[in-house]
């Protein structure tokens, strides 16, 4: 077998891996979207069954081998490079599947398919005892994971590393720990000044259709192509992609509140604008997918956060937002802007604010972390996030269910997940600063001018056609020129926030 | 190994297959449904994935093995048993997936993909010379499978085995020289009737949304169960299972035409309760699968024509159908109804009504197993398709398209498909004349009171619930007495349009 050959066998394998994974992302659009309720076993079953083909691949033992014959011709190119990169992820994949036993695998499959049935009930009869031992099997199997999976300073690295590559507790630590602060001090201003924000404008009634039309303009015009997509209501919004040229997205829509639906596609516009950015001739390999979940939240949150709740963005589509809902004719496009960035202590993370927001990651960071360091007891959790709440936001929930057991992750055994939603704050806003600076200045006038098509460039030939060529923190650095940092993040709200209110 | 360890191996094996098979058929769903245009070559690439790797599966060696040694237990049991069946089937199975070269299986695929296309093209520009060079190659290769396939009589029988399973073109040229002088001498005596059938009323406006309310109305009442199953709207309707409990049908719309959606949706239902109607235990195995194509027409065919053109029908809903659409307020329910049952010689296989229907499946019949008897030249088919028109229905096509290249079906490679349709009809009749003898007498009385539970019931007995266990020729002996045969259908025809055309 010449290095050619190896590598031509490692491409094969790759995208008979990606092609198993998007038949399977259909699979859970489909149960998502249009699935008939009777057919949810049978659906889990055929999931079931395409996992363990995907799994069965990711193992396979000639892998190993490939890789090392391969390596021969690329060893001395750019180790960015298309190739250099899949070999180096490809490799990643196969450790990942091969050091952990399928045992382990198949427990930890078990239990959380059924701790998600336990964690519903338990949240809508406020039960935090039912899921209590649920939670504890799930963190102390999720440590055996960690343990087979190996770390250099602390089992929660291996946990993170599957959703943020290379990223370890003590890199968030140290942002967590210049962001806490800074974030406080800026919560308090924010709450001491005398600027009162009112949202009713928000809560007025907006006709679904309307709201439908008005979300499809806005997502076409930012760059979403619906040739390739669709938008379709879900009870909770997501974006997936079952092929290279089908990136789907949905939301969902209350016709008292303009935000749940409007900022929910910009959302998701987001995170598919990456996936249609991807390069179509590396598809099925790493150097066409997303490098991390903290990346591909950098991009969400970027249109829908510092695009689409931008003075700028409004002063742009105002006047067709009023003609598609004439009801808005007496509030100002002021008034408006204000209320869509609105900042409000408050206990449900989905509902959060772009600043409150954090501290809602940072208290579940906080305890996944101390739980693996053995420093938090399952038992404990509720009584911990109570008094973190208390202590970061000034609000405490009063039942289970708005507390602790307000999110599903930790029931589906997704622990160390949660930092990649405060690094796509992070990173998205040092993205931004740095693209000010290509651009020669701010973005408010091309925004202001709906000029979308140059910021999706910059972030195309800079983040999307780059795929997994580098590392997270590899990209970050190499487009920004510096490591992921909080500094940007913090500066962005402060300019944000002081516009809004006049601080 | 144990007979009972290779009867679990199988057992195993054909869920596997068939849960592949119900993945093919959630993602051709989505193809016909849903899918964004672009998505499309690679969703080809997906379906020939799963396509692999079920054809890999039954061409796996060791089932010869299992096969022979689960056959030692159950060798005395009752022949039509579900472990029995399951046997045979899965022999069946094997031995097609294992006679017909790898090579052979992916030349019919590539050609078949390309004469698609090239179908499209030539029926949109009426250019039959672009794809007789295609249909001939088609016909080679359908010829050289059904050599490896093997057979008694003639190559026809293997092709046709495929699609109703121990059928052969001997038999079914005896159903058609009875059928054929019977249908014609019908034929001429509707067109000599002076009744004056005026459908106008058909055509008349019927909002899209009052369709589809009165549609499910209807499919809901005949039995379809909407929890596991959906409408959706696609150009060509069609029935899907990518479940056990989910079966899905479609239908598609004209505001100008009743007829279109009603009849289509009632077809698909018909379709959908006898996938509904297989045994859940037996899911995955021949003991839990349709048995034909030719008993499942059958079924899509009773509800269609036999119960939805009945009067009786259309006396029991008429008072509902005008609450729908009061347009028809002035219209006799008897005016409607013989509107329903026009008889009128057309050049359109699909528009077609139930007499004349069956002289474009014989005319399509003829022509393939004349090819494939070495009669007929694929070149002549033209030809042979109008003079056979002009005859049996005296229309002449002036198109290719209205002609010889109307139908997907031989693009497809599907030859020896054809006559499932009318032995779909062959069966209902037959069935019908059964059902009214176990239920004491003519259905107009349950039809007409909107028992249609009790109908369903017998058919859920005799025929869903027997899935593969009898072959399609067993099954139609056990359950009526005698063997396919084609005077139910024209005692069922002669009564029915006795009563419509007053003969």
């Amino acid at each position: 077998m010449t290095p050619q050959e190896a590598y031509e066998n490692l491409l094969k394998w790759s995208r008979e891996i990606a092609i198993i994974q998007n038949i399977i992302e259909l699979l859970e659009w489909d149960q998502r979207c249009y699935m008939p309720p009777a057919a949810y076993l049978h659906r889990a079953e055929q999931i079931k069954f395409l996992t363990a083909e995907k799994h069965q691949r990711l193992r396979l033992e000639q892998v190993e081998e490939w890789i090392e014959q391969a390596e021969k011709i690329f060893y001395e190119t750019d180790p960015h490079s298309p190739e250099r990169a899949n070999l180096r992820e490809w490799r990643r994949w196969s450790e990942r599947a091969r050091k952990v036993p399928v045992k382990l695998v198949e427990e930890i499959a078990r239990i959380t398919s059924e701790a998600g049935t336990i964690w519903e009930n338990a949240k809508k009869h406020n039960d935090w005892k039912s899921f209590e031992p649920y939670l504890e099997r799930i963190f102390r199997l999720k440590m055996q994971e960690a343990e087979a999976l190996g770390y250099i300073k602390e089992p929660y690295d291996a946990l993170l590393d599957e959703f943020e590559p290379f990223f370890t507790a003590e890199e968030f630590d140290s942002i967590v720990g210049v962001l806490l602060p800074e974030l406080k001090k800026l919560l308090n201003t924010v709450m001491e000044s005398p600027e009162n924000i009112d949202n009713s404008c928000l809560y007025r009634h907006f006709p679904v259709p309307l709201q439908e039309k008005f979300g499809r303009l806005v997502a076409r015009k930012l760059g979403y192509n619906f040739e390739a997509g669709r938008l379709d209501v879900t009870a909770h919004p997501f974006t997936i992609s079952p092929g290279p040229d089908d990136v789907r997205i949905t939301t969902r829509y209350n016709e008292h509140d303009f935000s749940l639906a409007f900022f929910g596609i910009v959302h998701e516009v987001g995170h598919a604008l990456y996936d249609q950015g991807l390069e179509k001739e590396h598809w099925g390999t790493p150097a066409g997918m997303p490098v991390s979940l903290g990346i591909h939240e950098s991009q969400s949150r970027f249109w829908e956060n510092i695009i689409a709740r931008s003075h700028a963005f409004w002063k742009f589509w105002y006047p067709s937002l009023l003609q598609h809902f004439p009801i808005l004719t007496d509030v100002s496009m002021e008034t408006f802007w204000k209320a869509v960035n609105e900042i409000k202590p408050s206990l449900i993370r989905i509902q959060a604010d772009e600043l409150t927001y954090a501290f809602h990651i940072i208290i579940r960071y906080e305890i996944e972390r101390d739980v693996l360091r053995g420093n938090l007891k399952v038992a404990d959790l509720p009584d911990c996030w109570n008094e973190k709440m208390e202590n970061y936001l000034g609000c405490k929930p009063s039942t289970f269910s708005e507390g602790v057991l307000q999110d599903v992750h930790w029931s589906a055994g997704l622990i160390g997940y949660f930092p990649t939603y405060l690094l796509g704050n992070i990173y998205s806003a040092q993205l931004l600063a740095k693209m000010e600076k290509d651009l020669g200045g701010s973005i408010d006038e091309l925004v202001g001018s709906g000029l979308f098509g140059i910021i999706l460039g910059w972030l195309r030939e800079n983040i999307h056609r780059k795929g997994s060529c580098f590392t997270p923190k590899e990209l970050i650095l190499e487009v920004t020129g510096s490591a992921p940092r909080p500094e940007n993040f913090l500066h962005y709200l402060r300019k944000r926030l002081g516009a809004v209110y006049g601080i």
